[in-house]
């Protein structure tokens, strides 16, 4: 059960409700008037809590969960202990989503400014917003209905905020217009200066960053990420990216629709990525490429050229991820035939 | 055309005061009493906008485009649409730097201090500064003229910063003496404790950390960077220092005049680099190192020994750029043979 | 001698005292009524200042060094200039942090409010804690004895911090429970969501995160560093954990005692670190892996199994650290035979 002093769970619900929540439909034998309290951990959960197995990692805790109920995918339903309720389903982790979002709603902005908050009298703010101590809002900024704007946070001149944005703590936005729902984590930077200059030996001259950011709808943004701003395009994020933390952004750089970003990757500047491309842990892109809709990048690789769509690839330089694979287990067969 | 929410831009201006600021050559044919509006990348540009080509991967946009004039390397312009204007520049980018700067020049500073700013009453702030919403200048700090300190920056006690700095909201300097014109970036974490302990079963034990950190004239220093103070000897950034976002630099790093540290990069304890040496996106360097003047890192490298005045080196372990690559290919060939 | 703007210097203290306080031994030959000021560094030390010698690249410079006295390892004692006192100690280095704490111990936290601070009266704070400008504790928490909580810096509601805690300006500290004399560093993100959502063309799906971030004592939390709380289970960092600057530590993660994390690694979701498990800086992790205790991981590897207890790996994908090594040389020599 989540900690009281952080979260409040909503509930009861019956097990009807849930598969009807989820999506997910009751395995033979489960009772849809049994009530639930919370979701947990497979090893945690007990006869009044859901929780679901994913990650076949997990199925010797599954085996012997004393959850009351648990999400699963049908093919795993044999492996079930005797007693347990099952809701099946084909993409358990994303019912279990749903479930766990009816348990843990997010919880609704109550709206309110802080006597230390600094709203210049030339900024719009909208209907229902929570703006939390010491946050500045700089005069033509254009702040959304129902937006939970962070203590310490700056949003500057002239930025758009659509409704429903969530800016963390200390976090900053300039030069950028945002799209609705978008959560920006604490400590996030959006929008300063891209990296441009003109190198020499009499010194490097600074080049005028003269685009924006443009932050689709139901983004997330992670801690301590930073996103520059375009040089004189714009710096582009689409609709439904999840970009984790510390990912460094260069000027220039567009990410389509639903691009999945994990902590540390870095895309230098005017690279673009398609739809739903992804990006492994730590990953790096040098710039002006062009990496295909659907492509994957593996953790740490170092891409240098174009990825096709739906392509995986990893290493570096990155090469396809088969014959990645295929030069580090000829790299160690070297190894071991000479060793 | 950059967006008046952000941008304010100046002129128009001349082509021949255009040739003037940015010491380019109007080409035969140009007008030079034409007018001009605004810089614009090649693709969008129009008759009175200014672009310019430096990546021959443009060549394509650049002869399809619609700019008035276009700033470009002399090799390149018989591939000129007809009736552009040509201004020609060894060094186009730096030109083109030179001309965005005059349409797009850095506003004033206009001096304010704002009622919720602190400033200690024994901190010295120079004439015309600009002290956001919620920065806090400690006592013993000195702050030069013209200074613009961002909303809620921190200015550690005994810190002093030359003339026309910039610190970026949310950013916070310790421990650290600055010089004139440096660009501190939203977030950025200078003079913090370095990472120094004294390890062992019995806890790791730790050491004072007595140095400062140092920094020249003219250094741009990205956002959520971290430069760790040293610890005893100081942490050293030479002037013209241009450091990207999410940089580390350990305590006692000395870098020269006019190094390039590109985004994510990380410098381990006491490594000193030369003047205008320069690092990719994501290299890593030991500590304790001796990189010479100009060399280079590739990106994602690890350097783990010294590297030569001018040398060019990756991989990890990182080595010559050329064996590097030939590496790669050796490997890549392997898999082939065997594949 | 470090910066009087800076620090406060204890002392002096007699060469006997200082045997006491670092447990070394005073070699034949020095005085122990003999007074000592200052550290300073073998090159920059003088007759009335103590030193070190623990890395051998600076033998030379202990050879030539006027430091009045010097801390080393008995095995190094006939390297040493004459009318040099020697203190012998089999750990230099932490003999050193005990002698450089005393004359620079840490200064004691003189209790305050700042009266720009907002602290929630539904919050609790324990006896002579100072709280900086602009710094916000929320309802619910709980804040030790003699904290020292930094300007701009953001308490959640109902975050626990044991005595004696210390958080860096513009810090934040949300959903977690942490122990005695931590050590969060400025810009440092601790408690938000982890990057947990359901992947699906239709969007991604965000799925709450749960737990907390449940911190021991005597930890240190670098500069900008990200910690994400818990998806369902806690993530936790066991006492003595020392970790650097942009660290990302993902969802669930469990670090043992006395872990070292050196700048920029990066953990992935419900990986395991024994106690005293260490990983060199960029170094990175996939989710779900057990790392023995005293597991040493290299600069920049890439870790995607399980590594057991004392092991030593290096590389991407990491191996063992001997395989690597030879796996480079054989590599290089591939090369160098071809080239």
């Amino acid at each position: 059960m989540a900690d009281s002093r952080f979260f409040s769970v909503a509930g009861p619900f019956t097990l009807a409700r849930l598969a009807e929540i989820s999506g997910a439909e009751l395995a033979p034998g489960a009772d849809p008037a049994a009530e639930f309290d919370d979701v947990a951990a497979l090893d945690q959960a007990g006869a009044r809590e859901v929780s679901f197995l994913d990650n076949r990692k997990y199925l010797p805790a599954f085996a012997a969960s004393k959850a009351g109920a648990v999400i699963i995918h049908p093919d795993m339903a044999d492996r079930a202990p005797a007693g347990m309720a099952l809701l099946l389903s084909k993409d358990p982790y994303r019912a279990y989503a749903k479930v766990a979002q009816a348990f843990y709603p997010r919880p609704a902005v109550e709206p309110w400014v802080a006597p230390t908050a600094f709203i210049d009298p030339a900024a719009k703010v909208g209907e229902g917003c929570r703006i939390e101590h010491g946050a500045v809002v700089y005069a033509g900024a254009e702040v959304g209905a129902r937006c939970h704007i962070g203590a310490n946070a700056v949003i500057g001149a002239g930025v758009v905020l659509g409704d429903d944005c969530l800016i963390g703590a200390n976090a900053t936005v300039q030069f950028a217009v945002v799209g609705r729902n978008v959560n920006v984590y604490p400590g996030a930077r959006i929008g300063q200066d891209g990296f441009g200059f003109a190198m020499g030996p009499q010194g490097h001259l600074k080049v005028p960053q003269l685009g924006r950011v443009i932050i689709g709808d139901n983004v997330e943004i992670g801690a301590n990420t930073t996103i520059d701003r375009g040089a004189g395009p714009d710096t582009v994020i689409g609709s439904g990216c999840m970009i984790d933390n510390l990912v460094q952004i260069g000027h220039n750089v567009q990410l389509g629709r639903g691009c999945v970003i994990v902590a540390q990757v870095g895309i230098s500047g005017s690279t673009r990525l398609g739809d739903f491309a992804a990006a492994g842990g730590q990953a790096g892109f040098a710039g002006h490429l062009t990496i295909g809709m659907g492509a994957r990048v593996a953790a740490q690789a170092g891409v240098v050229k174009d990825v096709g769509p739906g392509e995986t690839v990893g290493g570096t330089p990155a090469v396809p991820q088969m014959e990645w694979l295929r030069q580090s287990a000829a790299l160690s067969k070297l190894v071991r035939r000479k060793g």
